[in-house]
């Protein structure tokens, strides 16, 4: 049983938090590879990554993967995961939550900034 | 001769301003479709918004696609960029500058997403 857990920013605009809460329930109908896919937010909106991951731990995972909904390896997706993953890690040893690629890592965002560009010509 | 300027929002951690040089020439090998192929930022770095496309302009180009690398549609994206964009036009309403989707706006994201989530398991 592994869970998703896909990490966002988190925005004072709560049309910004809703895009993605949207896409979460997209990603639900996609796919039936993870037992539940839910968003957290680092900063800012709730629920935390904290929140998150006990949820999904209390809803009977045994592995969770964090995906960071982030373009850039900044601060946020080097320090600030991993760090906020690691403190729930301490708490449920036996529980194994792994840390994806950050969005911005995947070549194929390239094709995608392409295409929407095309579309504008 | 249309030119892309991809917008990014700018980091104070220079390794996050290398990732979208180094993004912007990956794009300039993938196509010939776009005269030129630049990359600005909203804030905190530079080239700005306006010294991108005074270049291009100064460049030749005629027509000018400018790319919000953003990925969600929040106050940069709906206003900022925009009255950035509108000055410009302001000054030389002889060239036909549009703004294209930004990057969240694509459904590809969320195959992307699901992709990397299950590299992690």
């Amino acid at each position: 049983m592994t869970h998703l857990l896909v990490v966002a920013h988190g925005s004072r605009r709560e049309d910004s938090n809703r895009e993605i809460r949207e896409l979460i329930e997209k990603l639900r109908l996609m796919t039936t590879r993870f037992a539940a896919i839910d968003c957290v937010f680092l900063e800012i909106a709730e629920p935390t990554i904290a929140q998150g991951l006990h949820q999904q731990i209390a809803q009977g995972a045994q592995q969770i993967v964090v995906m960071p909904y982030f373009l850039s390896a900044g601060r946020h997706v080097s320090i600030d995961i991993p760090e906020q993953v690691q403190r729930i890690r301490d708490i449920h040893p036996q529980i194994d939550i792994r840390i994806a690629n950050h969005l911005g890592a995947a070549e194929k965002i390239r094709g995608i900034v392409l295409d929407l560009a095309s579309l504008a010509i």
